[in-house]
């Protein structure tokens, strides 16, 4: 068993290097300069500057590739490994822009037939799933799961809610701003977030250029006597923090994303009763492929604009990744439920409790042993889900370059460290925003490269 | 086996039946006269009037059904159809608005475990599919499929082209537009789409008042001296016909949205070979839960574009659709290949060849036996992929009501046959729109009612 853990990590290393190299690729499509915070860019741009010189040997395999559609890719990205890492480690981009959640994958690991899905080719052909739903996409079977998981875990009043299921939260945020927004309004209704706020809010809001909305940036500085629509986000992404909202007008419409109100990352204090809010399984149980967010809306009219928005965005939501959600969130659901009576790994949260613990005590331990870095402290809360005492373990780490160091993304960057800047945030780009959820091949990585960076 | 399949058509009509039961219980929600082509006011819509004086009992059982996200619908359906057909069929609303794909259900209960696919929970937990294909959420496995379906049936070039995938083809047409409008330009981007159209388009190009392109309408009405966007859909959405673009200007980019160009619809010509081309699985194998659509592009900065737009929009497509598709694209272009060796029914477009020829037969048999409606008629031309000579076999029936009737919806709603107007198309209220894809149940009422109907 052991055995087979060492391997096991070292395929994960292998792949996920393999995958980092991937990304330096991309920088001769992308001109530094361009920098957005949108997904493609992030990917591309990545690890420019770093390996101007790599051979054309590998640009060429990579087009010829590209041209064929051809599925010999782990080839060429192990290949590549080897030729782009003479030096060991040392040489290698760790890429921790985004929040890709693949810590998870071994708990996921050691789950059974319980959490598996089997799914016959005659099923699912419909558009429909329930037709009495104001939600009429959404599977039955996700609503139960996630009723039961809101109650198992006390995070958020589903009773006499409606539920919509969108293709991510990303979805319902558009779809909440589309519900929310007057269609005969005197101008676009403003959107405010507090600084430092999610990087792809504003991108969100105005990708459309659209006549309904416009971002109006950080809701510390809006003071205009217009209607506005403020998101709360709580914990917040990127610093962690517990948030209300600050505008306080009387022409406020809020929004709640909470997409990292689950036991892991922040103490619970007491189940979510707002208007509107936002969860995700990306950030709850770490399927970020599956693409399946839900919103919890008391306003009936509001879940069916938002139902609408979804139907001509997308024409509902995958049904594979309804059903295949509804299974998971059950499991964790009832593994927390049983998990008196079974082994400690049966209760996801406990588990993911435990690691984001241990991965804050490692990182603050590497930040600690120089000065060329800090991170924010949190006030110590109790858990009504688990009973346990502790300070928020976000799922990002809000990294601060001190001393003369102005541009932190640059500079980590030049240590082969991506992370997304403060800027994007609406923050100083002192700041940078460091995933905490990589595999732990890259987060170890992490935390011996910290400690040994010099100016 | 006959008692299997006679038992199985019974559960597939009162299911059936009893969906439609759901559809009208609608009608209290909704004024008939928002009338809009959406998703939702057209299910909510249903049966407006045909059902005004059910009993209050039914109504208090759903709203307690909504409110308590319960999961006992099918009891109450059951109760419902039996008191809401009282005097059997003749009182039975058939729903052939939307394209619902359910006819294909019974050619893939025959498949089995070639075509199943297994899930393990640790799987796709990364939001990353393919970082070294310009569309970085897209699984290899999809691509494989598709160009081998591509390839196996002759209807698309796909050698040297980029694939996109998106949440359907709505989301890929959605990404055309914003790929393909400056987001400089002097005015929003025309886009135009020869009549009738698919009732969608002007919805998707205008439902959040964008900046970057507008609905321009009928293509042949389209005169002016500016860029414009020509949807060319072929075959055509609503009325079956092949079509070419109709403006030629100087100054147009097309979209050829060939969600129908499979053999079971029409003669395959020959590759089709244009700069956008989108294409769905709802039309082409059936699997319209799994919104997997995918375009075939031309021009790489256009796929990086589109690929952009769903980054922001949905941060990628669910990869449990992706592999999903891949098993069912794939099984597709096999049984073709092994067509001659194995039994006709492994072949999907022979079966479903043959299941449209056999409706199409049916249908203009009943209007034949009538004076009231009318069909189009298509010429015949030679199918490249198999060999026969067939005229167009429409996925929806544009029917026509003759003499008097001027507004052929409601004349066909008071008779308990659910269409959409031609009004939503860009055309005379004489026409509407008749799904040919329900399952065997509603056909069949179909062609039994409509040569039944008296004005």
């Amino acid at each position: 068993m052991a055995d087979y853990y060492v391997l096991f990590l070292k395929n994960v290393l292998v792949v996920s290097l393999a995958m980092n190299m991937g990304l330096i690729w991309r920088m001769r499509y992308e001109d530094e300069e361009n920098l957005t915070p949108s997904w493609g860019n992030m990917l591309h741009l990545h690890g420019s500057g770093l390996y101007a010189q790599k051979n054309s040997r590998i640009q060429e395999e990579e087009e010829e590739e590209e041209e064929a559609h051809a599925s010999k890719k782990t080839h060429i990205l192990t290949t590549t490994l080897s030729s782009a890492a003479p030096d060991g480690l040392e040489s290698v981009v760790i890429n921790l822009d985004h929040g890709d959640p693949t810590m998870y994958e071994e708990f996921w690991k050691q789950k059974g037939e319980e959490t598996t899905v089997v799914t016959s080719s005659w099923q699912h052909i419909s558009y429909f799933s329930d037709v009495n739903n104001v939600c009429w996409f959404l599977e039955p079977g996700l609503v139960s799961a996630i009723t039961a998981l809101h109650r198992t875990v006390g995070n958020a009043v589903t009773e006499g809610r409606h539920i919509v299921v969108g293709t991510g939260s990303s979805q319902l945020y558009q779809a909440a701003l589309y519900a929310l927004s007057p269609v005969d309004g005197p101008g676009p209704m403003n959107v405010v977030s507090a600084a430092p706020f999610y990087s792809s809010y504003p991108l969100m809001t105005d990708y459309l250029k659209s006549e309904l909305h416009k971002w109006a940036g950080d809701a510390y500085k809006f003071n205009k006597e217009e209607p506005y629509i403020e998101l709360v986000t709580s914990p917040n992404n990127p610093d962690g923090f517990t948030r209300q909202d600050v505008v306080k007008g009387d022409k406020g419409i809020l929004i709640h994303d909470l997409a990292y109100y689950w036991p892991q990352y922040t103490p619970i204090l007491s189940p979510a009763d707002y208007d509107i809010m936002l969860f995700t399984v990306s950030k709850s149980t770490g399927h970020a492929g599956s693409r399946i967010g839900w919103a919890v809306v008391k306003d009936r009219e509001i879940a069916k604009k938002m139902t609408t928005f979804i139907e001509i965005n997308t024409i509902g939501v995958s049904k594979e990744s309804q059903i295949r959600a509804a299974k998971i969130l059950q499991a964790v659901s009832d593994g927390c439920i049983h998990h008196n009576r079974k082994e400690a790994e049966t209760n996801f949260f406990d588990y993911s409790y435990k690691l984001m613990a241990e991965r804050w005590k490692r990182i603050r331990e590497a930040v600690n042993k120089t000065t060329l870095f800090s991170l924010p402290s949190f006030p110590q809360e109790t858990c009504s889900f688990s009973g346990r005492t502790f300070g928020q373990l976000p799922a990002f780490a809000w990294l601060k370059c001190e001393g003369e160091i102005d541009d932190c993304e640059s500079f980590l960057r030049r240590h082969k460290v991506i992370t997304r800047s403060g800027k994007h945030f609406g923050a100083s780009m002192k700041y940078v925003r460091v995933s905490m959820l990589s595999r732990e091949s890259e987060f170890k990585l992490l935390t011996e490269r910290l400690p040994a960076i010099k100016t």
